[in-house]
Formats: C-alpha cells, sequence, structure tokens
C-alpha cells in the first residue's frame, strides 16, 4: 500500500490521527478536562492546527524552540513544559511573550527568580506553573508540604505570577497492566487535587492543574478535578502504547516504511531503514526496534544507522525491492529525524507534511 | 569554558579534528593505503572538504542523499556505500552520474540487474564494488570461493563494471582488547586480499580494495594489501572509541554542552540535553549515555527526550545554570540532530558548521 514512496518513508495515516484526537478530546471533556496536546512527537505546525480544529485548547511544547516555531505560526496559547535557565533564554522568553499566551514551569528558587526578573523587564509577570515530582525524580517539587513551602518561598517575587500546577506522572510507563495504570493516575489526581487544597488553604488559587501523560490521559475517569491533560503520543500510537494495550494496530498512525535491500537467508534480510530513521529507542514490552504491520512473526533485530536487520523463525517470503510498514517503538523521536512525513489517506499521498520543529531542542 | 553557548549544543574542537585527519592519513600512507573518509558522521561540507585538504582521498556517503548533497557541494570522487535498489533510486544514480565519478556496492544479482540497466540507459556502466561479508551478516558475500561465483554472475551484464571488492569488518566492535582489534583486522586483510587473487586467477581484476572501518583503519600494519580504507569516527572519536582504548579524551573532539536545570538532591540532577540531542545508543564499554568531560565520577544515567539524568556518588556540586561537557557514546548519530554545530578553537567558536546532509537517509 505504501509502494510509491521513496525508502525509508515515515507516514502519518490522516484518519486514525483524526479519530485519535477526537477520541481524546471526547473523553476528557465528560470529566471536564481540556486538552493541551503536547507537539513534540509530531513538532508540525498542520498537526497542532489539525488538534485544535477538533477540540483541543491550547498547547504544550518540551522547548523553548519549539514554542517559539509555534508562536510565529501564529497559535497563542502555549505551556513551555520545561524549565527555562539561563540569560539567552530569559531574552528570548521575553520575546515570545509579545507573541503569544506563555505559560512555563518552574522547580526552583534560583529559576524562579530568573523569570521573575524577566518578567519584571517585560512589565508582563511571567505566567508560571509549579512543577510536582510525579515520582520520576525529573526536578519537581515533592506535592503537599513541601509544594507549599516552595510556592511562600517564590509567591511574592515581582514579575512572577503562579497560576497553577503542572504534574508529570513518568513512573505510569513502568505498570504492567490496566489495574496498574489506573492505580498511578489516581495518585496523580490525588497529588494534585490535594496539593492544590493546601494551597487554597494558604490563599493561593491554583487555577490550572495540568497532568495527564500519554498514558494517564487515557483514562481520564481517574483525573477528575484536574483542569487539562497533556498527552502528545496520543495522535499516532506506536509500540509503547500497543504492547501495553492502550492502542490498537490500527490506531497507530505513524509507520516506517522500508525496503528489503538485501536477503541474507530465508530467514534474515536487511532493509533500509536504521537507526537514523527509527532511532535505537527500545520497548519494555516488545522486542527489537518495531513491529512490522501485518508480520507479527518478524523482528526487526539490530539497527545500525542505515540498515535495518529483520528475521524471522520461518521464510521470511520477501523480496528485494519489497516494502514493509514498521510501528516505531517511540513515535515521538521519529518525525524529529525527518524534514517532512507524508500525510496519507485512502492510500493515497493527501499531503507532505512540514516538520517545522525538527530539531528545535534549545 | 562553552559558558556563552546556547544549549544544549554541539560542538567540535577544530584543532584535535585536525590532528585526527592527519594522523590517520598519515598511519594509512605508510602501508600504501588512502583514506576515504565516511562522511556520516558529520555530513557536513565544511568537514568534507577540511578532510580532503588534509590527504583524504575520495569520500564514501551511506546513502544516495548524501551523495547528492556532497555532489551538489563540488565533491567528485564519491563511493555510496549501500546497496542501492528501487526505480527512484536508479533514477537519481543516473542524474547523480552527471555531476560527479560515482561508486556504490552491489550484493545480490537483482541488484546488480538494476545497476547494469542504469548505466545502460545512461551510456555510463555504473563502477561497482561487490560487498563482502565481514562477518555481521548484513548482505555482503561470503568471501573467497562465494565471492568468485558472485562475479561471474554478475560480470557480463552490460552496463555494469566491477573494479573492486568492498568489505566491512563491524565484528571488530564485539572485541574487547587490542590483540582483538588486530586480530579481526587481519582478518579483514586475509579475506579480502585472498578473494582477490582468486577473482584474479579468474581474469577479474579488482582495482579498488576497501576496507578499514574506524577500529580497523587505526591499525594499518595489519591492513597492507588493501587500498583505502573508509573511516568515519576518527575526525570525531567518542566513548566507543575512547574506553576501548582507541582514542584520547583529547582525541575525541565532539562534544554535547547542557545546563544543569534542575537539582534533584546533592547527588542528582537534571540537565537540558536528553535523547534528541545525544540519541539512546549506548557503549559497550561504558555504563549510561555519554561521558562528562572532566568528571569520571559522573554518570548519564537516563535520558528522557529533553531532559538528562546525571548522578554521582559523591556530591556533584553543581549549582543550576552549570554548564558540563558530554562526549556522546556514539558520535555518528549526534550532529544528524542539528542543523549546525559550533567550530571551537582556542575556547572560541572559529564558525558555524553546517550540517548540509542531516537527514538524508534515502
Amino acid at each position: 500500500m505504501y509502494d510509491d514512496l521513496p525508502t525509508p518513508a515515515v507516514v502519518a495515516e490522516l484518519d486514525p490521527i483524526e479519530a485519535n484526537i477526537r477520541t481524546m478530546v471526547a473523553a476528557n471533556a465528560r470529566y471536564g478536562l481540556k486538552v493541551r496536546p503536547h507537539i513534540k512527537p509530531h513538532k508540525s505546525v498542520f498537526l497542532t492546527r489539525l488538534e485544535l480544529e477538533l477540540g483541543c485548547q491550547g498547547i504544550t511544547c518540551a522547548k523553548l524552540g519549539e514554542a517559539e516555531v509555534m508562536a510565529a505560526a501564529g497559535f497563542t496559547d502555549i505551556l513551555i513544559a520545561f524549565p527555562l535557565i539561563g540569560e539567552d533564554k530569559m531574552t528570548r522568553l521575553a520575546r515570545l511573550t509579545d507573541q503569544a499566551q506563555i505559560l512555563t514551569i518552574v522547580n526552583s528558587v534560583a529559576g524562579a527568580r530568573q523569570l521573575a526578573q524577566t518578567g519584571q523587564s517585560t512589565g508582563r509577570p511571567i505566567r508560571t506553573l509549579i512543577e510536582l515530582d510525579g515520582g520520576i525524580r525529573r526536578g519537581g517539587i515533592q506535592p503537599l508540604a513541601p509544594a507549599v513551602a516552595f510556592a511562600r518561598a517564590i509567591h511574592d517575587l515581582q514579575g512572577l505570577q503562579i497560576v497553577g500546577l503542572m504534574y508529570y506522572g513518568g513512573t505510569i510507563y513502568n505498570e504492567d497492566s490496566l489495574e496498574g495504570f489506573e492505580r498511578v493516575a489516581r495518585l496523580e489526581q490525588q497529588a494534585v487535587t490535594a496539593t492544590a487544597r493546601l494551597l487554597s488553604d494558604e490563599g493561593l488559587d491554583m487555577g490550572i492543574l495540568s497532568g495527564g501523560n500519554s498514558f494517564a490521559a487515557k483514562m481520564p475517569h481517574c483525573l477528575a478535578g484536574l483542569t487539562e491533560v497533556r498527552p502528545g503520543n496520543f495522535i499516532f500510537n506506536d509500540c509503547n502504547q500497543l504492547f501495553a494495550g492502550m492502542a490498537t494496530e490500527a490506531q497507530c498512525s505513524l509507520r516506517v516504511v522500508a525496503t528489503v535491500v538485501c536477503l541474507v537467508d530465508s530467514c534474515h534480510a536487511i532493509i533500509d531503514a536504521g537507526s537514523k530513521t527509527l532511532t535505537t529507542d527500545l520497548c519494555a514490552k516488545h522486542p527489537g526496534y518495531g513491529a512490522v504491520v501485518g508480520r507479527p512473526d518478524i523482528c526487526l533485530t539490530k539497527l545500525n544507522e542505515e540498515h535495518g536487520f529483520i528475521e524471522s523463525r520461518q521464510p521470511l517470503g520477501l523480496e528485494i525491492g519489497d516494502k514493509i510498514a514498521i510501528i516505531p517503538n517511540h513515535a515521538c523521536v521519529v518525525p524529529n529525524l525527518a524534514d517532512e512525513i507524508y500525510g496519507i489517506r485512502n492510500n493515497q499521498v493527501e499531503r507532505l507534511i512540514r516538520i517545522e520543529a525538527r530539531g528545535m531542542n534549545r
């Protein structure tokens, strides 16, 4: 079905993408949650616009550079979910607040001081969420009392406006069952809402309670009381979602199309997609470097930079020149390696999707 | 020393780069070997030009797309070290032979027929090396009798000109000692030269005997009889070279500069470089995702896309805003993630180096 594409090609199937967005928005709306999608998996203006057209509200960027691209494209409600540190970042942040409604996060007094100074210099306080640790110790403040102490310590800084809490529950990806995912999502709900209540008791109102990563946002019944979720991966899904039971193969909309370029023996062959297309990211719940669509017998056992090694216990039945489609282990890192990806509908290339924020990691 | 760079920044130290090139060229010249550098680690026109100015002869590209970039920049002697398969590749190959002296590889009769047809259509036979398997079963033909049989099978194809052999001895990276590296390099030398002798007995003269990957090319005393080596990594080096004893830290010229953005506790911190800067490639001989220059106590234990997790058994002694320099595990995949990297000499940015062939994996 992808026979006419030059390979390796990254393709995005538009029908499941639209369905994935609609499903996410509708499911969260039932529990009063907005969806503020993380644009890091696709880094594309077209797909960001599609997310907003289909009901998402605001966007999340991983880095200032991504936010700059999205602000230049006209998006006005942007959360930069990374602690901004350093003079060059402050200069750019100040400039960005001219263009869009920027929200960022803070998890240190040193960082808060830098943001405050920036807000003072522009005369527009920097709107900030306090980052709570969701268990992976990535720098967030511990929920409850430590978060209250932190909020007190930075709350009076001129130029800084604390408007809410942000939580990233990364431990959910270590779980092995739906029960486990739900349990971790409920812990998130409790940590965020209980911390917000404590802060409210102090007279500090947290208007934005932002949580819900790509697994948790699929179980909004566990997140009631938060105001928004920030899933990213949901528009594509990948092996991490598929083999955790959090997506069906039909919902996995991102594929890498590769050509068989060598037959090693009846059970081993080489394709023209390697780590520079798929990355070396692994999936804890599935062996190899991706899943071959329609061929569960095939394992992508090894990647060199431009070569992929595939094998099966049964004869592959592939010829040189044949194409295979691979669901990546981790969709969020694949478009970042391309300048553009193919937007496909009904087996046709409907459009080339530019990856405008590719490589914008500063 | 990298204090003024916006981070994460990829920097290339120009003095060791020049020394690394000169050393490689001089060492191989003593054994009659040309250096045809693989441009995949840097993908840069500037660094390709530097390699040729300092004595390299011809270049190696991993993919047709890289070769197109380099031909457009005026380089005229290009080996595409990947089996080209498919109509779109043949059309582009034909176009490319208008611009430069192109050499490619073949390891299947099906592939040979496609190349032959292309050569016929342009009236210029495609100059081709037979790819020999160097032990990693990446599609090359087995040395000795199988290679002779293969050469016979394709030799009479109109439009194809077999001009030599190419060998990639990838098993060398599994070895643990200099003795092991030398042993594998000698096996390469024997396989290539013995196969060439057998072919010569058949009246098939192999003018180009191309071998010598990034480890083997550092021991040209083991490769006498080959005509050229194709190291790539040598201009940068990395943890794979450093912890195998094949490079000193001073010879590791590629670094990723990152900023400490969170202090988790006295022994744990977060930096602003993650897998979208460093990749998730591991190093078999060193734990973690890179080596922090001057701080062997620090381990880069985990990467999220934009966050790096560092830890030490002793207090880190770092402040928010401090910068660290990281030698990547695998240099060949890092510049590919950037549009440009900083060329540094004497602690100054001497130039921005564009990565023109970034992402050119088709």
